[in-house]
């Protein structure tokens, strides 16, 4: 179980690796983004992305599975105020391999509840080519670890 | 069909309303958010939040295609690189109507491209209740309205 004092500053976390599908773009797409060329492969080729790519928001979703799946699964989480900075840098297209990874940048006690703190992260998600896709700063919260009886 | 010039600052844009289920919000937890708050009625219910709330990502999705229905549809959308800044203040809660807002904080066609401009709106996401539940500052890229023939 991961708690707020298992966080350091200076510490990465390794996310794990998750392939994007052509069915999971259009199905994000369709749902809550859908824009041409993130649901229709000839307008996506005609536009200045060439080619089908995933909506942001699916993208730092995806990274969002992979966070939870690596660090906040089993974790005294206890959600996230928000967001400082979010950055699409490189299309995201159907057969790329997507990387996660996490640094601390911060971890620090609540002033006004003894029982928690709140991290500061900046994320990364890379592609197969090691290009960086996406970048994401923000915060969490966590419950501290209880005394132990 | 909008265009780059179209916007212009200050604008407010109302974008629309959207009911929240739970059935909506336990599929977008299931596949992208798997905290117990999220996605476990009982567990929820215990955590700080009283009770099953939408996963953030699920929260901004949602503002997402209210966006698209309402703005970015019959658009030159391009795209955006990226926000600024995301907070959610409240939660999300099952049965929950939310509005969508989004102001124009500043236009200004791009150095680079002839063709493109660059758009910054904060949006809001309010409940049936009037309070904000969600902030966000973000980019948007449009083509330039192209020349009358």
């Amino acid at each position: 179980m991961r708690y707020f004092e298992d966080f350091t500053e200076g510490q990465v976390v390794e996310l794990g690796t998750r392939v994007v599908t052509r069915e999971e773009i259009l199905a994000f797409a369709r749902e809550f983004d859908p824009q041409p060329f993130h649901m229709d492969e000839e307008a996506a080729a005609r536009s200045p992305y060439g080619g089908l790519i995933a909506s942001g928001w699916h993208t730092v979703a995806m990274w969002m599975r992979l966070y939870v799946d690596a660090v906040l699964a089993d974790s005294s989480s206890l959600g996230s105020p928000g967001v400082e900075e979010l950055r699409w840098l490189l299309p995201v297209r159907p057969g790329d391999t997507l990387s996660g990874r996490a640094k601390i940048i911060w971890a620090k006690p609540s002033e006004r509840h003894a029982n928690r703190g709140t991290i500061f992260a900046e994320s990364e998600l890379s592609n197969q080519d090691g290009e960086v896709v996406m970048r994401l700063r923000a915060r969490g919260l966590f419950g501290r670890r209880p005394p132990e009886v």
